[in-house]
């Protein structure tokens, strides 16, 4: 069975010595009491219970997997029994507004738990995972009626909630999307259409399921600018008002057989005339619904780190037992048969890469859940809008780099393993098939880089951009002649000259080769990511540089420097690199008619 | 089910116009027969074989898996069957000696054809893959009266045959294998221990299974040196001299559940004082089973190149029927409601990446199987010795670069797929679960890497690495007046300076820094690879380019040239990054302790 230990020392690293969590969620109204030890218990308490309740279903819940019987979705042996100590102990309601029964805890906070729910069993995870988004969509779009009828269970986690946009002929391109809305006469909508990858879309682990749906009124416009959002439960209320039993006209129509997440219910649904209620205005459903799937994006990163610690911990921990020949300097264990692979340069390369990416994700990934906090909250509009900026631009470079870079650190697990992690009992092959959705859902890589480019960095004229890379060079001008961090500063400078330059080339490309940002697109969000990642290492290498000279009697501290300097020496040239390949000619992609290229 | 053409313009442009194997075959003793109409309609024989045959088991095969039902182990439905035919159908026999039964064709073609049949279905090929490797094994080291018992029945596919190395303890490091062989007094011998991962360890295709056993004589010297190989087959003839029907003191205890490859049964064998017989001299079995593992080696590259062909494949067919979205530059197919996705640039760079990769591996696997012949065959010892100098030091790039590279191409077909491809029903994320063991299998990436710098290129002081550096250059030079190759040539002079400089590099730091090969040995491998695979293309692209001046009607030239230029400019500056990466300090990996490392 894989091993995991809840990160808890470098997730503390992290929220109290990196990012300051205290002082920024104590200027937050209402997130006062959100205070270093509050959240460090809250974390512990969650590492109990996945590793308790959630790790030991992780492997069975994929062999099970999910299937219909009898028209209903039955998830593997103890998902049930899980949720149900989940609901009981409190946890949807974490990051939820007590107005609705939640705990105002910050959506900071819901990150780090996701991960470790994530590393411990991400296909139990997408069910209540996805109700939180819904739940966000809901909260900010909903009427208060609609909000008073069902926060209060979604919250509670009595009932779960799901998104449904896939239709089978339209993913990326919602414009396409086929859904229709037929209005009844008590004012309530009739929904008829084929979804497909609903995630949670049916299950036995509530006894209700709240859809957001996305679907056209009658004579909308064409296009994204048609699509309208509407609430659709799986049952209605009885007659009488009592509880919601009354099948409300769709069904599971299938389970889809997935490379991994095999616990999570990916459904396709049928809604026949289903009754559903108008959330928000017509025709903005898709702009409705875009808080959800960006927030979605920013789990995806969670996501994607939770699973890549998993996967780190335990080729560590394999590395450390498995003997195999002795380190080239000779023996270092003299008393075993061969001295454990942990003392091997190629197997040390492959772990610092996991631990790198590992913990650079987590810094991009709390730095931005911090922003969202602080969006939401701040009393300072400046310090709100930052915040927002900062999320803007950096949500698609959390999804896109981040659940590249941990299918990476997946994908190393198996190799620190041979042929022991191709074999189902390590369980990192595991890791590897339930992560690889990440660089689909909520939008390819692809598709992230496209939304960097276009929607987050050209619409603006560059001006969310040109911040980051200032506030970059200002800690890179101010941080160079401290002690250690020359070469950190010099990369971070190079490299933001250098990326800056590479976004005005491919605007000014695209404004005479429409294929400019395509071509150009995966390689330069790669090396933004690189960036980025690099200059929260540099600040984690500084905070780390400053406890060793003042004395500081912790290993940790040591490692996460040699860390960092891992990080700019052997995967921050990867930046380069994929500069280089995003400047080649982009015409050259196109030069040939599809049907003469690909004989 | 997965769409699967024979690419045989492509295997035709390879075998005729860039290696002209039919000049290289009939100037060697035996081959002449083998012309380029023989070879072509034994492709399409094949093609036509495993897309009738194996295809249609491919999915089935991976739900299914093996299982041991009594004691036996019960391959998917419809694998003996389509095993039945294949051997009616004489393909065991392909590439085996006339002596014993075999067509005597070039290995060249073995390989061609095992590129095919692994496209169509990984998981059965394993079972005749493995036998094949046996055959070359007992005929280079067995005794003539071994040769006589065994071989007809392997080449005739009567029977099928393994190699048992890997031990529980001992995969990388066979220098701790414990199976030991004790002496019986008739000059058999009794072999006990219990071996793991053995491919086709049993099976219900075929009544007899010969099994070659790596194991200890009584006082053996420690370590690699006092390996001894033997025959032992699953049953042993029946007292009275019939058919072999007595059991032979072995078991399956487990077959695997693996992540991939299900179809193929991989077994946990254990011997109890089962007979065998000592293959060559006392403790030269890992020499002697070195035959075995460079030629597997070697497979797994054709290997990899059919999976990745299948990928590719796919991919293609699928982006040209998939509508989402316009095209950057305007409305392609207006009839449309969108687009077809082969119309976005970020799709063209996947669908280009995927096409380079295999077609350069295509060159490399080939390029290298006729050097088995030319090495086994050639009049003139200078050229044989080539033939060898070339394979020694290209195997591990083949086995180790194609199979990292071709699990890129398996991995894109399912980005190219969007959420579509995490479902199994297009069949390509079961090519990414396949083709992961070919980066464990026959020596993980990191000993691949190992093998090139120290026994490769260190060990003969540079020589053969110089050879072929040589070679390119020559090319190089003589090419680079030549129309449309400057680009080429001068890439390939830089690259060819750049990695040499590095070897000598990597073998000055290691006579002082025991980690230097470790550290930078993976990059190194793949920097050496990228050369290589561009060198070729190089040669193709000159090819295609002759024709095209001479007025060739034929698009396949056109989309051979642009996709060697995509190579040069999108794909071989990694070897730049590789090798800078490669220079990064090499003590940096072990400067902490690991237990200060990963903390």
């Amino acid at each position: 069975m894989l091993r995991y230990d809840t990160p808890l020392r470098d997730m503390q690293f992290v929220l109290h010595e990196l990012l300051q969590t205290e002082a920024v969620l104590g200027a937050l109204p209402g997130l006062g009491g959100w205070d270093s030890s509050t959240l460090d218990q809250t974390l512990e308490t969650a590492g109990r219970f996945a590793c308790g309740e959630l790790l030991p279903l992780r492997a069975s819940g994929d062999r099970e997997g999910c299937r219909i019987e009898d028209g209903r979705v039955k998830t593997p042996a103890g998902f049930a029994q899980s949720y149900a100590r989940y609901v009981a102990a409190g946890w949807p309601a974490l990051a939820a507004d007590s107005r609705y029964g939640g705990q105002d805890a910050p959506e900071l906070l819901h990150s780090a738990v996701s991960e470790i729910l994530n590393a411990c069993n991400p296909g139990w995870t997408m069910f209540p995972g996805t109700a939180h988004g819904a739940y966000q969509c809901l909260l900010a779009h909903g009427s208060q009626a609609q909000r008073d009828a069902y926060l209060p269970r979604i919250v509670s986690g009595e009932w779960t909630a799901t998104m449904c946009l896939t239709e089978p002929h339209c993913g990326s391109d919602l414009g396409l999307l086929r859904t229709r809305a037929e209005p009844a006469s008590d004012g309530s909508w009739r929904i008829s259409g084929a979804k497909i990858f609903i995630s949670g879309g049916e299950h036995d682990l509530a006894p209700n399921i709240v859809h957001l749906v996305l679907a056209r009124l009658p004579g909308a416009p064409a296009g994204v600018g048609g699509i309208s959002l509407f609430v659709v439960p799986r049952f209605l209320p009885a007659a009488d008002g009592g509880l919601a039993t009354v099948p409300n006209g769709m069904v599971a129509t299938a389970v889809e057989h997935k490379m991994g997440l095999r616990g999570s219910a990916t459904c396709a649904m049928n809604f026949d005339g289903s009754t559903g209620w108008l959330v928000g205005q017509p025709h903005q459903g898709l702009r409705n619904m875009f808080v959800m799937i960006n927030a979605s994006r920013l789990g995806v990163g969670a996501q994607s780190v939770g699973m890549g610690q998993a996967a780190y911990g335990q080729s560590v921990a394999y590395a450390r037992e498995r003997l195999q020949m002795r380190a080239s300097g000779g023996a270092r264990r003299p008393d075993l048969p061969a001295d454990p692979i942990v003392e091997h340069a190629d197997v040390r390369r492959m772990l610092l890469t996991q631990k790198a990416y590992v913990e650079a994700g987590r810094m991009l990934v709390y730095w931005l859940a911090l922003a969202l906090d602080v969006q939401a909250r701040a009393t300072d509009p400046v310090e709100r809008e930052a915040a927002a900026d900062r999320l803007s631009l950096l949500t698609p470079v959390a999804k896109g780099f981040l659940s590249e870079k941990c299918a990476v650190v997946a994908d190393l697990a198996i190799q620190v393993h041979g042929g022991h992690g191709y074999v189902c009992d390590n369980g990192v092959e595991q890791i590897v098939r339930d992560l690889r959705a990440a660089q689909l859902y909520e939008g390819t890589t692809g598709v992230q880089a496209r939304d960097l480019i276009v929607r987050k960095i050209m619409n603006d004229g560059g001006r969310k951009f040109r911040l980051l890379l200032g506030q970059i060079r200002r800690f890179a001008e101010a941080a160079r002649e401290e002690d250690g961090m020359a070469v950190f500063c010099a990369a971070l400078l190079a490299h933001a000259d250098d990326i800056q330059q590479l976004a005005a080339e491919i605007a000014e490309a695209a404004a005479h080769e429409p294929d400019a940002v395509g071509a150009a697109g995966c390689d330069f969000l790669c090396a933004f990511g690189h960036l980025v990642c690099a200059w929260l290492f540099a600040q984690a290498a500084q905070v780390a540089q400053r406890r060793l000279a003042q004395g500081a009697d912790d290993p940790f501290y040591a490692a996460k420097l040699a860390t960092a300097q891992f990080y700019v020496a052997r995967l921050l040239p990867e930046a380069d690199f994929r500069c280089r390949i995003a400047r080649t000619e982009m015409h050259s992609l196109s030069r040939l008619p599809q049907e003469r290229l690909f004989v």
